[in-house]
C-alpha cells in the first residue's frame, strides 16, 4: 500500500522538472530493470505487483521494495499499459566527456533531436552495433523522459549519454566528423576508416548551420523512391549498420 | 465556424470503430495533404487556419473547404501540436492483391505490427527506397490511424498497404520469402537478387510459427552489441537499404 504523497512524488517523476529537481527518473519493466540492477546505475526503490517478486533477485541491498496492487501501479506509471514493476533510478552526476574514450570506435552525435522515442530507438540501435557513446546537443531531449527510457528498451544502462555544447565539442576534434546530409556522397561508398563522430539532424530542421560547417564528410543515404526524408532513428540505424558492415570486413 | 456535430464527427473519425462505420480518415499537414490531392485518394473535406488558404491550390473541385480557428482545430486533431490544416479522406475500397504485381520488386511484409509509429515509420521508409507495397497480417495494426498515418509523412500517398492473412498468401507464392529472424544467415552476405519478400514480425513476439515455416531465407542483422533486438521499423530500414544498396550494384 503506497501512500498519497509516494504516488504524488512517483507521478511527478512523469515531468522533467521534477526528475530534475529530485535526481531521480523511472524506468518499467522487468527486463529493463534486470539490465539496470547490472549496471552502474543505483536504482533507489522498486515498485511492483504480487507475482514479480519471485522474479527479483534474492539480494537487492540498499533498495526499498514496495508490494502495489494494479489500481497504484496505473496511477505511478508513464505508460499506457503498465508492465507490472517500475523502479525509481538516480541520475548519475554530469561528467566531462573523456575525448579519447572516442577513439578507435564510432559515435553518434545528434543535433537537436525532439522526439523522445526517436532518441530511445537510437540508443536501443546503437547498442545493438556496439556503439558506446552517444552524445546530443544541449536542445535535444531529455534522456530520462519515460518515452526515451522505455524505447531504449534497457538500453540505456550500457550507452553512455552526454550533453555537449555541440559547436565547442566538434571544434577541434581529432577525429573525423560524418554527418547525416541529403547532399553527400553516397553511403555505399563510404569508407568509414575505424572511428568517427555520425552526425544526424533535428527531425524537422536538419542538422543546424553551425554544426553543418564542422561536418568534414557529408553522407547521403540514396533515395530510390519518393518520401522526401527519412526518420532520424531509421537514418541512425542504416549508418549504424552500414559502418558495422564496413568494420567486419 | 464549424457546428458541434461536424466537431464530433471528426473527433470520432480519431477511432476505429468511426473510420470504419464512414469509410473515412483523417490527414493533417499541408504537406501530407498536398501528397493526398496528388494521389488516387479523394479527400472529401479540408479544414485550415486562414494562414493556409493561400497554399491550397485554386482549384479544388469536389472538396469542401471549412476555415477554422485554433481553437476549432484543437477540437478536430489527432495531433499534440495541430498542423493548421486537416483533411478527410475517403477509405479506399478494398481490392484483390494482384500477385503479379509483387514480381520484379521487393516487397515488405508484416506479421503483427501492433504499434501505429512502427508501421508508418516502414512505410515512409519503404517509399524512400522505391518499395511500392506493403502487405500486413490482418492483426496488424490499421494503417488509416492517425499516428500510423502522421508516421508516414504523406508516404501513405504513394506505397500501397493491403492487408491479408498471411499463410494463405505465402503459400505457394512464386518469389523468395525472406524473413528477418535472430538466427538466420548474416544479412551483409545476402545475395538478394531481383525480387523478393520480406517478413518482418511483432514488436515482442517476432514472427508467427505458422509464417515462420513459409520463409525459406532467413535473415539476420549482425549484432556486435549488448541490445536483445532492434526496433522493427529500423529493421525493416536495414534490410530495405540493404536491398536498395544490392540493386544498385
Amino acid at each position: 500500500m503506497l501512500s498519497k504523497s509516494q504516488i504524488g512524488f512517483i507521478k511527478s517523476l512523469h515531468q522533467k522538472k521534477y526528475r530534475k529537481e529530485n535526481g531521480v527518473f523511472i524506468i518499467e519493466g522487468i527486463k529493463s530493470i534486470s539490465e539496470f540492477l547490472h549496471s552502474s546505475y543505483q536504482i533507489q526503490s522498486i515498485y511492483f505487483l504480487p507475482q514479480y517478486q519471485s522474479l527479483l533477485p534474492k539480494l537487492l541491498p540498499n533498495i526499498k521494495l514496495f508490494e502495489v496492487n494494479t489500481t497504484e501501479l496505473e496511477k505511478i506509471s508513464a505508460l499506457q499499459a503498465p508492465q507490472g514493476i517500475l523502479a525509481v533510478v538516480t541520475i548519475p552526476p554530469v561528467v566531462d566527456l573523456d575525448k579519447n574514450t572516442l577513439k578507435n570506435s564510432f559515435s553518434l552525435v545528434l543535433d537537436g533531436i525532439q522526439d523522445p522515442g526517436n532518441l530511445g530507438t537510437i540508443i536501443r540501435t546503437a547498442d545493438w552495433f556496439g556503439f558506446k557513446q552517444v552524445i546530443c546537443s544541449a536542445n535535444t531531449v531529455e534522456v530520462y523522459n519515460p518515452k526515451t527510457v522505455q524505447a531504449t528498451m534497457g538500453s540505456l544502462a550500457r550507452v553512455k549519454v552526454s550533453y555537449q555544447n555541440l559547436p565547442e565539442f566538434l571544434q577541434g576534434i581529432q577525429l573525423p566528423v560524418f554527418g547525416a546530409m541529403l547532399d553527400g556522397n553516397s553511403l555505399y561508398e563510404t569508407k568509414w576508416g575505424n572511428e568517427g563522430l555520425v552526425v544526424l539532424g533535428n527531425e524537422g530542421q536538419g542538422v543546424t548551420e553551425e554544426v553543418i560547417k564542422l561536418i568534414d564528410r557529408p553522407v547521403t543515404i540514396p533515395r530510390v523512391g519518393q518520401a522526401e526524408s527519412l526518420n532520424v532513428a531509421v537514418s541512425a540505424a542504416i549508418f549504424c549498420a552500414d559502418i558495422s558492415r564496413f568494420l567486419q570486413k
